[in-house]
């Protein structure tokens, strides 16, 4: 059982958790917000104010932190008595903070891989280049560190598991499908940070086939789909977090993730590509300044969080299974759909934040209740995602299943434990 | 009679100018070349020693040089004895130039109007915003400086005097058309200084229709035509130098621009000036550094200069005049064909270049042979166009004729006084 929650970060995804943390402060304890930007963090503060979002009297504090400093961390976690933290600021930081908790004991839980700033795509499993090299670490501290705990990666995860426990004897393939069919009106912008948009897709696209990397261009390999609720989609392979646990973790043989692209993104990520303005390189102007052309991008786009007020429409995200059950082939589709308007509303971002700031919560939640609160470094899909799927149905993410005609909401309801539910 | 000539510049169009300055060397004397770093005006001066392109013996020299500084380029001036300045630098340097020839008595020749960095697309005519302005001064110092006598501005004014003297009664229209059929197999790449070039169409584009000004957007009018050589072209209304100069000198009442651009240049720009990328204000990025997003691009887009080599094909450069001769309509196309391979072998530029640069030089051979050292300020329709042309055929730039179904060569060896022909 732990309590308290600091969150890092303020960025959209952020403000998500703030708010679900506050409507559940009966289970989660005192929350609080740490960013490099004091302002951002008081305003976030603010906002779980004004929408009256805290379910029972409680604190909600905003504090200023370089989570590069690890010392820094540490003091603010000893200081605010946090025995969970939730690292949802840049993945240039996830290191850096994992120290701080397993120095103080305190949960550590991300959303997104690990990266290094000079380097994009690296080799395959991903987990492996420094996640992974830390769990002997944990084990031996105890501390519980949940990697990846958004939706993708993450819920996905989750669904992985939940096919492989309770609808398949055998998988033979998962292809995770990530749509948004929303608008935000602008002529451009990514939905999270640019600089780590673009980072995703500048490199090398890797998927798991036939039990083996597989390396492909992105843009490479286009499929359609025809979904629940968004209709036909078009998605092209790419890499992501995921396909290098889930992979390596339950022995599935092909494990490929889909991102909807329209021919807009496209050309416009085609045409900034080309021309060596998506590099984390820098380069020198005329005038002899350096510096990195991708962060001069990031600084002419919309601001992602600015996005919300305007977005409409719906995400689906979810993952495609194809196996055998009672020695029959058997095909499922394990999927949530989101709104953005919706999120808006409820918590003041946008739907991809708040499918991205929900699952930690939920994460934090099992923590904070004991089922999740491992004592060790898991990726989504080793632990339990019945509790999990259960907490997410009863915040705002609720689970469907599509197995050829038939399509209904899962219920999970037996999976709640008590303390869950408050 | 006027000799010795200083070159300031050290891209494509100075490369042209100091070949063409050193294959009429006779005429011009002493070559120096001047620009802000040394090692380019000597990777000419060199370019010019091994290709051989001095006509008789005499002085190549490289010199360092900040423009900028008028104080310096005055002692250059002077220490050199350069009586003609070829001003083919940025053109943020022009008035800073001409102020130097000014105080020096030097004969000043530039090939594009000025600019000032903060500001794109001024107020109509542009040459009254910087250039107009000094007129006075130029005369009571009895300076002659010749004013956008490149190509376009340049010789396509020498046309439209040339058609208002010798083939029309009444001019009405006057189409500038400046097609680059040309290839340089690259993505992407400007065929002058890309910050230069997409500041010619980030703003306002202005014509002059019905004896007035007009303002459109970009790529907001297209208009397609069938030329010679280069054959069916797609053009846009485009503002440009010398629809300012020749519908105030030769009371046209209308005179427009048409550039011609490929549907990729389009989308390119469309996608970085939608991005903001295009934008000569700066920006901060996220870690603090304040950087022009322009000079981004810049920075990350091939030098111009580096294209030369690769480059195929031809360019169209004319006028489309329309009007009245004899009491009946008359139009007629007086125009150049340029080829980029055939430049890059002669002078080692590109037919952007080339066609930019040899102008300039006959400018130059026309002011050391008397017949243009007008001791004025003069834009080049207000100069005798025939000796013009006559000097620009023998050097590289034949002018052609269609009228009809009839195309010919024009002829203008009557127009040659001894002087220029050596």
């Amino acid at each position: 059982m732990k309590k308290n929650v600091l969150i890092i970060g303020a960025g959209g995804v952020a403000q998500v958790v703030a708010h679900k943390c506050a409507q559940n402060n009966d289970v989660l304890g005192d929350i609080h917000i740490a960013s490099r930007t004091l302002a951002k963090c008081q305003a976030m503060a603010q906002s779980v104010r004004e929408k009256n979002s805290l379910k029972v009297p409680g604190t909600v504090e905003a504090h200023q932190l370089d989570a590069l400093d690890v010392a820094a961390t540490k003091a603010l976690i000893e200081k605010t008595g946090a025995q969970i933290v939730i690292n949802v600021g840049s993945p240039f930081l996830n290191m850096a903070v994992m120290s701080a908790c397993i120095e103080t004991g305190a949960a550590y839980i991300d959303t997104a891989i690990h990266e290094d700033p000079a380097k994009v795509c690296e080799t395959p499993p991903w987990y492996a280049n420094y996640e992974w090299k830390r769990r002997a670490e944990c084990e031996k501290a105890g501390v519980t560190a949940i990697l990846g705990a958004g939706f993708d990666p993450g819920v996905v995860n989750a669904y992985a598991k939940l096919a492989v426990d309770d609808y398949f004897d055998r998988v033979d393939e998962i292809d995770i499908i990530d749509i948004n069919a929303g608008s935000h009106g602008r002529y451009f912008a990514t939905n999270f940070d640019p600089e780590i948009n673009f980072r995703e897709f500048t490199g090398r696209v890797w998927s798991w086939q036939d039990s083996k990397w597989t390396e492909n261009k992105m843009f490479e390999v286009r499929k359609d789909w025809d979904l629940p609720v968004v209709g036909k989609s078009q998605s092209y392979l790419t890499g992501h977090d995921e396909v290098h646990s889930i992979s390596q973790r339950l022995g599935i043989p092909n494990v490929r993730f889909w991102m909807g692209f329209g021919d807009h993104y496209i050309n416009v990520f085609t045409v900034l590509k080309n021309l060596g303005l998506l590099s984390e390189h820098p380069v020198r102007t005329a005038e002899g300044l350096e510096v990195v052309p991708l962060k001069v991008v990031k600084a002419v786009l919309p601001d992602p969080a600015s996005l919300a007020p305007d977005y409409t429409g719906k995400t689906c995200i979810g993952d495609l299974v194809k196996g055998v059950k009672d020695g029959k082939p058997r095909e499922v589709l394990i999927y949530n759909v989101a709104d953005h308007k919706q999120a808006y509303d409820e918590v003041g971002s946008q739907g991809i934040s708040y499918t991205a700031g929900v699952p930690a919560v939920a994460a934090a939640m099992l923590i904070a209740g004991g089922e999740w609160d491992v004592g060790t470094m898991a990726n989504v899909e080793d632990l339990p995602p019945r509790p999990f799927l259960a907490v997410l149905d009863r915040i705002g993410l609720p689970t469907w299943l599509r197995e050829g005609e038939r399509e209904e909401r899962l219920d999970f309801s037996d999976s709640a434990r008590p303390a869950v539910n408050g």
